[in-house]
């Protein structure tokens, strides 16, 4: 076989791969969102990735531009009673303070440290920043995130004693899996700490630390006393990861307006709005928690308490509605919610 | 052929596919990087590829931790006797002054409609961002992309009177195939405007806007009178692309640190500090213009007067030596520079 030959056999062996490759994930998912009962949000899923995604569909989407965007806490793992940063936040000051003891008696680480439970709820996101500021700063970024991959291993929600990264919820998964099967590339848009949900977000969701955009802190160049250059965490606030800040956050870090977006609060609201907006088929996905048996039920859209995290307005639900977004049951879209159940 | 035989002999085509596949680009591109002279350069290159891609090699690097970045202006494109972007710039004033007559007697915006060459030639980078922000703030996003699109189309270079996109080096974009070919994530990091460069850096480069770091402005999300949302821009400045700024920019962007960067200049260096600082083998390179007669030749690492584009000092250069970064010698190590010679 002369080399002109071997690149043509090569050629149509490539291209049959090729048509077996694409048609692969399809055939291997006999029954793609297993973990979904067939309601009308399943539905608009599969309904919306058969429309972008066929080749001569008016809405199909070149693979390029199929960016899809998750909010994480309460839209990809459980976000009640607090988010699980603000744990990791908290369990952490003690041994901030052991380091620096002079932060002891300073506010709001002084309430942190009594243990006043009480007290501890009633701290506001201010004061959650003040602690990220005194806990991180100057602190090398290779130790954040070597403490944080420690934490995430070793630390265990309170209800259900198990590890937080084994509270995501499986149904989520399979659409993270089914849209990625079909090209399209997923991301987490987050108001948690960017680096804190790279640190695991590629193990837990397979979603790589370049596609985890959220709510960013400055960083400093310098040198060790060794010559080496490093980064260490400053305090400036760059990126505020929530309601305009997500959709101006896509723009810093993707560049491309989605085609479909997960939330679950008004955090989520621009994003999800910024999507919708764009030309062609677009998704809106809102997950609503109300299933205080097998998770929680929470926010004031089904006339509940309003809650520090999640919140879910009466008007955020009724904008969903007008404008055709997708709203979650989680007691009747799910028919199970974590892996281990 | 019952269901389980097809999967199975589905897998190994599959298997056989992969392997064709992935030998195939190195089978394909029979000589990789063909408008490069065999010498070191060209040599560090091609080793470093094989020393971080072979199976079994003590250097080997997962293809997700395969991240390239390469600078811009005068790293992948000319950039004297003045970056395009500026250029952008002085040529858009007119425009902006036509729809906002009260900005006509302020300064820098006076002497750049003043069409005094000279003075224009004197202004600071500080001037233009002042002009940056007069003209940018308050525009749609997409008003700003569709304008730079058709100037990237229209605009020429003065020397060459050939679109400045026509102006990328060859050999360079030999480097993003080659390297791409062989698994690797290719960044931009520019200290160029981040939206600016991600309007063309697919279709020049192959390198998708969310692979395009740079220097960034703010965003504002709002609602046009339709009720749809939209953004704008605004003057704040969020990330400086340029010296710390860019392993600031990559920690902030990207998330991982690059294995290997390209650069020019005293912009870069941080950048190829923090690159090579990693483990494993690492790759540093620096592109000297030192060819007066097909490109250009400045910078005061070759004696030549420092200009106000791409410093190459004499400490840089002793660093690159000292340091075992690889530099570039456009006269010895290119045979073409550009693909329409």
């Amino acid at each position: 076989m002369n080399a002109a030959h071997l690149r043509s056999s090569q050629f149509h062996i490539l291209a049959l791969c090729a048509m077996i490759a694409f048609s692969a994930p399809a055939a291997a998912q006999t029954e793609p969102l297993s973990s979904w009962n067939d309601g009308p949000a399943k539905q608009a899923i599969l309904a919306f990735v058969k429309d972008t995604t066929t080749q001569g569909s008016a809405n199909f989407v070149p693979p390029a531009e199929r960016i899809v965007t998750f909010d994480q806490d309460g839209t990809l793992w459980v976000e009640h009673p607090m988010y699980s940063q603000v744990m990791y936040c908290l369990e952490h000051v003690p041994d901030v303070v052991a380091k620096k003891p002079e932060l002891k008696n300073v506010e709001p680480l002084k309430t942190v440290l009594s243990g006043n439970r009480e007290a501890i709820a009633k701290l506001t996101m201010p004061d959650l920043m003040k602690i990220l500021a005194a806990t991180l700063t100057g602190m090398p970024v290779e130790t954040f995130q070597a403490e944080v991959k420690k934490w995430i291993a070793e630390a265990k929600d309170p209800r259900w004693k198990r590890p937080y990264t084994d509270l995501t919820y499986q149904p989520m998964k399979e659409v993270l899996e089914y849209l990625r099967a079909n090209g399209f590339k997923t991301y987490i848009v987050t108001g948690g700490g960017q680096d804190f949900v790279r640190v695991y977000a590629d193990g837990v969701y397979g979603i790589p630390p370049e596609q985890v955009v959220g709510t960013a802190g400055g960083t400093k160049y310098g040198y060790g006393k060794d010559g080496k250059p490093f980064l260490t965490k400053e305090p400036k606030l760059l990126l505020n990861d929530n309601d305009a800040g997500k959709p101006e956050g896509i723009h810093l870090m993707i560049g491309r307006r989605p085609v479909a977006a997960f939330g679950n609060s008004t955090g989520d609201q621009q994003m999800l709005e910024y999507t919708k907006a764009g030309d062609g088929a677009r998704l809106a996905i809102l997950v609503l928690h109300d299933d205080a048996k097998r998770e929680y039920a929470y926010g004031p859209a089904q006339g509940l308490p309003a809650t520090k995290v999640g919140t879910f307005t009466q008007a955020l639900y009724d904008e969903a509605k007008k404008d055709g977004w997708i709203v979650i049951s989680i007691k009747d879209d799910w028919k199970r919610i974590f892996a281990f159940e």
